[in-house]
């Protein structure tokens, strides 16, 4: 096989989203049309696990149908790993071994399709393949439902779970209301978000004018004071007969205590697995004495493509083919991005990113667009957000269950007899 | 105004569902057809409560366009209520309030949209009425997503909720398989049904074949044995590398006590409120080790009109219209039901039955529905429910967001003077 015609690989890393999988079929069927310059596209089994321990993956074996119905499946198809490479100083080995199962499959393309830290071990990887004379062409692929990469104007895999969020807010505050009179006074949903606040901020989208629900939204980037949290719970139910609250999971206390913590044990002695929901819920309960509902959405926010936002699929495709275009045009250790022509009307196109820019950078909501008294969106932040749950991708339905695909997975057979254990 | 053409009281009752307005404009729009035997049809603000304190609704005054946009709202439009009327000899005071305001309104149809409580009052009030020599026609609407009514084949609004709790199984089954190498093994999600599994049932729908998730249900009306349950989930984490579960809020021991009690209390001394889905995770966590994931679906399940079943639509609809055409037919104390003729094609029909043999009687789901180890569903309790989930039924959207409709809620004048504390 000519050196010009090299292999390409391909890994999905850490939390999944609703439209990875898009990304992947972006990068498959890019690598499709320029067999010419690509040969075979691998796939790691579990991300970049499978290329630690040689667990590949032939994309060629999948048919045309399938890698078209990953477009609509949520999930890792190829699966996901939540596995961070060390520092290149404290573990080399690791690196070394990439290089080494790259080498013994001749690929010269790294697509790696992640949040921050897969960003950081993307750069990391086109640098050591310099040193050890392999040059591999690395491009990291934006992932993540927290939207908190730099650079680029979103993250694909936000715009769904905003969506969804933004939905779900809005369907139980309908309830809620219905119901205040004699029932639940006070409703919370707890959302993704440990660090940045962008999913509570979506839930925001629920309402279109002062008084609507949400009432209230939690951020991580708003020291929670429970004065001042119990006076506007207790306010809302005064003036609107009920009050909706989205909640964070990463709202915390000045002093840096999550509140989720705030979780004592049960009856078995084990101490309680998460949920700031609850915590938030006993505490009105307790200090109010409001009946509260609440719900935590966890996996079935990021998983929702029955509720994807067509804005979202349609960028998480493009940034997929893109990476496979960035890397023909000879870029190294870059990151396709999304930039914001316009908001109203919404306009968008792809640019790219040093990696060395984006990785390990985390990007929080910015003060000016939560309100002045940190419990709701601004203006500029629905400005920001609105176009992004725009539109749905509803998927084909079969027997009236969404018809997602799986993969064949075929391996690739071994050419190492090393064995790595990651 | 003649004898002949007297008005009409609709009320919502108890937890709303996806459909419960679907209903509504079946009733609305029905009645709007006979103006010549039905004069004004009047709504409860807040249900029940609504008649007690005279706070009557004319939705007369709701255009054609609103009550058509019921049809894809979710929530209950016109308020409902978690108020149930006593037993005649305990406070008869409450039902000759209601034929005070009734009489007052010149009201002679009462259609009330709910579910066992609900029904049971609808036929004390037929009763009463006949008594106070106020002849009353009195005709329920079933409507509940425990799915526990009797005689009816299935319940509006549980379809919906179905459909939801297999879309969102299936989606979170997809996100856990796909990191299950690294990260979380065993997903939860909590579902409602407090004494019935219907709900929890409609999970396993998310699977085709034997080992698809999800791999473990956990019913109402199988006592939970934690050692077997304990051994399946390592079994399944064993075969499939993870293993997902659907509980029902219900889950109990064989001493009746609620898996969900098991709560403790937190850090400010508060006891848990309800959640059986980390209780479950806990145990795993403690007894396995396995990383484990919770959902808790609240009301995002019974609002979410986003993912409704068509059937369960049109079936909510059919009711409400039917139950208008029964009155005119001059039946009294009975409730439209859902009668199946086929399950495969799936045709079904309208039929009615007395509101005596309705009330007060809870259907749980049959023993040959759940598989011989009480973990799963059987290909009859499939056959029965896959029907009840065909069909989307999605709403229109502005700016990404469903367009739900509001109602004006124009007050009908008071006539009477005296007040009433419900």
């Amino acid at each position: 096989m000519p050196k010009a015609k090299r292999n390409a690989f391909y890994a999905q890393s850490g939390g999944v989203t609703a439209v990875i999988n898009a990304s992947a079929a972006g990068v498959i069927e890019t690598a499709r049309k320029h067999r010419d310059r690509i040969g075979k596209l691998y796939a790691g089994r579990d991300g970049i696990v499978g290329a630690l321990t040689e667990d590949l993956i032939d994309t060629g074996k999948e048919s045309a149908r399938t890698i078209a119905a990953l477009k609509h499946t949520p999930g890792g198809a190829f699966g996901s790993a939540r596995y961070k490479l060390k520092g290149l100083d404290h573990n080399r080995a690791e690196y070394e071994r990439l290089i080494e199962v790259f080498r013994a499959h001749n690929i010269g393309y790294f697509f790696y399709n992640g949040g921050n830290d897969s960003m950081d071990t993307a750069h990391k990887v086109a640098q050591i393949g310099e040193q050890l004379d392999f040059p591999i062409t690395c491009i990291g692929i934006p992932k993540t439902v927290d939207n908190d990469l730099p650079r680029t104007d979103c993250c694909p895999g936000f715009g769904s779970v905003a969506k969804y969020v933004a939905v779900s807010t809005r369907e139980a505050a309908l309830d809620v209301a219905s119901m205040a009179r004699t029932s639940t006074k006070v409703f919370v949903l707890e959302v993704m978000g440990r660090h940045a606040g962008w999913i509570a901020a979506a839930g925001g989208l629920a309402g279109n004018k002062a008084g609507d629900p949400p009432h209230i939204i939690l951020f991580p980037e708003i020291p929670f004071e429970q004065t001042a949290f119990l006076a506007r719970v207790k306010r809302c139910v005064r003036n609107y007969g009920y009050c909706v609250i989205v909640v964070s999971e990463g709202a915390a206390t000045a002093d840096g205590r999550f509140l989720a913590e705030a979780g004592g044990k049960d009856a078995f002695g084990h101490s309680q697995l998460g949920g700031v929901a609850p915590v938030v819920a006993d505490m009105i309960k307790q200090e109010l004495g409001f009946k509260c509902h609440w719900a935590v959405a966890d996996y079935l926010q990021r998983s929702a493509r029955h509720i994807a936002s067509k804005v979202d699929v349609q960028q998480a495709y493009a940034v997929g083919k893109a990476a496979v275009e960035l890397a023909l045009k000879g870029h190294n250790a870059v990151m396709p991005i999304i930039v914001r022509k316009s908001s109203r009307p919404y306009k968008w196109g792809i640019g790219h990113a040093p990696l060395a820019e984006v990785a390990n950078v985390e990007k929080k909501v910015p003060r000016d667009f939560i309100t002045a008294d940190g419990f709701g969106i601004t203006a500029p932040c629905r400005k920001y957000l609105t176009p992004l749950i725009a539109g749905e991708a509803y998927p084909p339905y079969r027997n009236g269950l969404p018809d997602y695909v799986a993969i064949r997975g075929v391996p690739v057979p071994k050419k190492l007899r090393t064995a790595f254990k990651p």
